[in-house]
């Protein structure tokens, strides 16, 4: 493939955007991003209940234009830009949308959040919002490879501050903006590039990419306009790239732009919690299955764990939904008692809930160099004497044992709860086939409450 | 005065900014901070006019809310953050604010941008407007000394990435945040902090003082209703100055905090251009008024010049008045020929003016090792074989040399060109007695243009 000139890349990722057509893109690749889409859309309804949801809507309700968009899985609408900040915040904040392993960026967030809340209020063929989420997902993740983990390790949220690119490309390529304003919409993201791991743990790492979604469509209605931005903004000496990252290597952004595309990069958690107890649950998930384990009967369970999961996740005496998603004792009790890992094993009850407790109590980690982040070792002992074990080489969700489009769908049904299962069935089925909508909207209204 | 511990910085300053009263603020000091915004509200005067402004007016009035808010300089209204934004771009679009030269940050248009949008619609008495904004300067330059030079020489333009904090500071004051509240704040300031020096040239580097205005107001608004945020946002690890600067002494914000303040090193530009060819435009100035120069008669003009001069402001052939602004050419015509460099100095008109190109035309500048940046020594030849020469050491508007209040309400006037003269006036009068104005209101509404 060659190395490309680098002089004007942003020129360059701006006439790719302008240029690109949804047929350049290989089938396989558009079908990982309609289950990327299923997956956002199944992430922001899950979110849509969320304090921090609601907290927001109130603080900046009374500064909010005219209500012509619709915010995912809430009834009511909201202007368009203060709906992508929303949208944005109830994808992410149960830290259970898609991640890009090579890049740890969430990239669906910022990009979609944006693009449906523009086509809640535009008419928007399936076809064209699919092409302009896959060139916005495509430009964050190229933008993320080429920074990472420089960009990340420094301490930066990439969610937030790379996603915002793929925001402003999506929503300009939606504005049909022509190279010379795709330029500007660029540079006036990369001008709001913010979002600091500083901030995890709190509601703020949701904001992130509420923030970008909502900035990088703010970036494309100005550029339309032509509110003018430095035109080397990512390869300039005062650029994206040179001011936030110590080492990156621009040609991965623009090294087979429009040939090559990064999809299958992509993966989606089975469980909304910390990665690396993706394998407890996983392993815990599978004993009860194959044993038919009655929880009530665990005398012991011994895990051996990669040491990462006892410096982040080593947590037993908890009892908030909050702290059960950082818990390795709390992963090992769920998949055992429940069988399960819903949003439901991560609330206060299920913390709570007795049974899961008992098990809870009887869990051992020990931290085994020999196990990789993405395995773990299970033994249960049962009170009659009997013991399992299994010894998991990668949790389900990995790039090696991705979600099918089922398990996908039972996660969308998981999370939208607030909705008749008729609706939630036939919105999985106008995202399954997403490119055949004439408009995005009759898609939306299905995403929202009805009026009952 | 010794060191403090920085290990809860983040809360240390939210504790000063909820417990500070405008009693503890020396009177000097307030007597700065008054300048400064009377020098702030003449630049958004100015500023109100241009391009940039009624682009960003029209590509995000229809998702603007309610229009409840006025902004500086401009009839008709509109929701308080698209406010704060718009003040933040007119009144540094001009680059004719406030500098610190000992960070190179323009504290006041972040802070003020933010705080006048929000007095203009709610009750807020002229003293707690003026402590708020007090506040928020100190919070900026203690900020911005703390984190300079490796933050600006990084790329940062920390007008907006170090002003966001100044805005939410001031607004949650105003608030009435408590100390909880007001660490939220600072985090999610922090978090949205942004702006690539690559703008620079472009109408993105005045979006900068906008975008924090905007952001730190939307923070306070977020803060006040309980959305979380990482609490060591300027000291964490993944902090604020961890993540955006090389190098750092965080006792700079702590040390003296309430005791020390900062207002004496802002300083005022006499002239709308670049800042090195200020010392040429007030050395020729000087040079007509002393010798009733006719700029007709001029032969020949020789400046010596910092070689910093040549290296930026080096075009003598030029048509726009932007270019002017970068001329160090342009200054010495513009000194001579008129007497004064306001923003009509810096238009198409005057720098195509035949007047101004002719004396332009016979400048030379020769870059000298010797001449500080702050100096300059001017040589002019007339027709007639007369020469007269001076030797500059400080331009006006120097720390050593500050503007008088008079040559700020000159400056002023200069500015305030669409409103009539008697409600100029009035709003300097009102300015000047902010802290006993009992309504901000009636301030702002001198400074827009009347229904006639």
């Amino acid at each position: 493939m060659g190395d490309t000139d680098t002089r004007d890349l942003t020129r360059q990722v701006a006439d790719y955007v302008v240029a690109a057509r949804l047929d350049d893109i290989p089938a396989d690749a558009l079908h990982e991003a309609r289950r990327a889409l299923l997956n956002y859309m199944g992430c922001a309804l899950g979110g849509s209940g969320h304090r921090a949801m609601a907290i927001t809507w109130e603080a900046l309700a009374p500064y909010a234009g005219p209500p012509t968009a619709r915010v995912l899985g809430r009834a009511g609408q909201t202007d368009p830009l203060l709906a992508a900040l929303l949208n944005g915040i109830s994808s992410h904040v149960h830290d259970y949308d898609d991640t890009t392993p090579s890049n740890y960026i969430h990239p669906t967030s910022p990009v979609a959040s944006a693009l449906f809340s523009y086509a809640s209020m535009n008419p928007v063929t399936g076809a064209d919002l699919l092409l302009a989420y896959a060139l916005g997902y495509e430009v964050v993740t190229r933008i993320g490879d080429a920074t990472y983990p420089a960009h990340y390790q420094a301490g930066w949220h990439s969610t937030g501050s790379v996603g915002v690119f793929g925001a402003a490309v999506a929503i300009g390529k939606l504005l049909r903006l022509d190279e010379r304003q795709m330029v500007w919409a660029i540079g006036l993201a990369a001008t709001q590039s913010a979002g600091l791991r500083e901030m995890f743990g709190s509601m703020a790492k949701s904001f992130h990419p509420g923030r970008a979604a909502q900035g990088g469509y703010t970036a494309a209605l100005l550029a339309q306009r032509g509110f003018t931005a430095g035109e080397h903004a990512l390869e300039g000496p005062r650029g994206f790239a040179a001011v936030e990252s110590a080492a990156y290597d621009l040609r991965v952004i623009s090294d087979g732009l429009g040939r090559q595309y990064h999809f299958h990069q992509n993966t989606y958690k089975p469980f909304p919690c910390g990665i690396v107890i993706h394998p407890t649950i996983d392993a815990c998930i599978q004993l009860r299955r194959s044993h038919q384990i009655d929880a009530r009967h665990v005398a012991a369970v011994r895990l051996r764990v990669a040491p990462l999961v006892r410096d982040l996740c080593d947590q037993r005496d908890i009892s908030k939904g909050l702290q059960g998603k950082f818990s390795v004792y709390h992963a090992a009790a769920i998949g055992l008692a429940r069988g399960k890992a819903g949003l439901a094993e991560f609330t206060d009850e299920a913390v709570n809930d007795p049974l899961v407790r008992q098990v809870r109590e009887c869990v051992v980690a020990e931290a085994d160099a020999s196990i990789a982040e993405d395995s773990v070792h299970v033994e249960v002992r049962m009170r009659d004497g009997k013991s399992h074990s299994l010894a998991l080489e990668h949790a389900l969700g990995n790039l090696r044992r991705p979600l099918s489009d089922a398990q996908l769908e039972e996660k969308f049904r998981d999370q939208a709860t607030m909705l008749p299962a008729a609706q939630v069935d036939a919105l999985i089925a106008a995202c399954w086939q997403l490119d055949r909508q004439a408009d995005v909207r009759r898609l939306v209204d299905l995403a929202v409450p009805g009026p009952a």
